[in-house]
């Protein structure tokens, strides 16, 4: 047998139970509405689930996308319970008319995560920065999470939280340069794992973040599943997304528009420095 | 002076005022919490900005990232207004603890729209397909609106709601084959746009998607912008995005795990085409 014919008849072996379990449902009628029954993660074979306990954190305005992405890869950890996490259970107005709802505060996340993870923004992170409910609460759970993990400028909250001292990592282009101050290894890559931080880059690196995470939490075969039902194989139609890649104007304009966020975070991380 | 030059320096005259406005706000404090303020989007140049009226259609249990992907990118269309749409103000749930919040309702929608956003799920968009109110809506909105729009299974929607009669179009990969059920022309792209209407493939779709319709919108160099600002350049750390891709296991699974989802949409698609 060949490594790929052994990976297929074990992935078949675990498909067996989905099967018999399909083939015995499949003449229940198909539910009218309300609350979903029969997600696929249900038949997810017992293999392939978990009790992974996550917590997101949001605050008011976080970049949504930061967290929403990694979410729906997270989110179909069978087995596993995610929070969004905040200062209370007020709605928390993100960006451009979306409000996230939370589901657990800082008192009432669990105390021993698998995965804690937050995102980035602009001036949202910079208050969030100055939270000291939210360092407490990041560098508490931190000290304990098995995956410490961040989306975008995100990796600077982390940072202010302590949390990134003496760790490779990464951040939005914007933020990068300051991830140094907070003792941090800067890192000019998408996705930074070191040891058991692992930061992304800005905003849409969350979707090759949470792939990545994946792959650590559960067999690639299931990893490859999630990907397969994210259909995510993009193909930007621009060339942009990079500094190195975007016309110059581009980029001119960029730091233009988001000078006061970089002048207001480099304050902090030099504040930060001072203190190391 | 070549295009390059040319487009350069209309670029650098845009960026002036936003230059002098910067300069002007650059000695104001930072806003210590609470609200945004001085958020980018203020700063851009007016040529940059515009009116549009979008609204984003959800339902219950809608996959989020489907409608959040492109939220990223529309939410930066300085000027715009967006709406998340529902059949009630209530809160919507999505996936996982995810709880999305509307804005505006069938009702309160405004009536001509510039962008018809929608997403997809599994059973909650089977159940959405069945909503006469949610079909009524999508069908009145949708014979005005500048730009029809959907990603993942929420072509099937606008499939049902009559409005993708005679266009090429994409699905996520498990409905694209259903399209043609409903008239629609089905294409095996990421990416599908056909006269007003713009189609995307899977979830993750929805950024190239959104990208795509930005510079349909603006100049070429906002998208751009707006790309950078996402660091929208992916490098997924996996290959297995599409059916062609993805290991034959890993594609038989996924085919197992939503074979319910798969029979009620050919149902639904079977009796639309009944009535063709």
């Amino acid at each position: 047998m060949t490594d790929i014919d052994r990976r297929t008849a074990a992935m078949m072996a675990l498909l067996a139970p989905a099967l018999a379990a399909s083939a015995a449902g499949a003449q229940q009628p198909t539910p009218k509405g309300g609350k979903a029954t029969g997600t696929y993660m249900d038949k997810v074979p017992p293999a392939w689930k978990g009790n992974e306990k996550i917590a997101i954190v949001i605050y008011d305005h976080i970049t949504a996308l930061d967290v929403i992405g990694p979410h729906y890869f997270l989110g179909r950890l069978a087995g596993a319970e995610i929070h969004f996490v905040a200062d209370s259970l007020r709605p928390i107005p993100s960006e451009h008319g979306l409000i996230l709802t939370p589901t657990a505060t800082f008192e009432t996340c669990p105390k021993d995560l698998d995965v804690l993870l937050t995102g980035g923004g602009t001036s949202g992170t910079l208050t969030a920065m100055r939270d000291p409910a939210m360092l407490a609460f990041l560098a508490d759970r931190g000290s304990r999470a098995k995956w410490v993990t961040s989306v975008c400028t995100g990796s600077l909250l982390l940072g202010q939280a302590g949390l990134l001292k003496g760790y490779r990592a990464t951040s939005h282009w914007l933020g990068r340069p300051l991830l140094k101050d907070f003792g941090a290894i800067e890192v000019d890559e998408r996705v930074v794992f070191d040891r058991n931080r692992a930061t992304g880059a800005g905003v849409s690196a969350g979707l090759d973040l949470a792939l990545a995470l994946l792959q650590r939490l559960r067999p690639v075969e299931f990893a490859q599943m999630i990907q397969l039902f994210a259909e995510y194989a993009p193909v930007p139609p621009l060339h942009s997304g990079t500094p190195e890649t975007a016309p110059a104007p581009v980029l001119a304009m960029a730091r233009e528009l988001t000078s006061s966020f970089v002048e207001g975070a480099s304050q902090m991380a030099q504040a930060y420095r001072a203190k190391l």
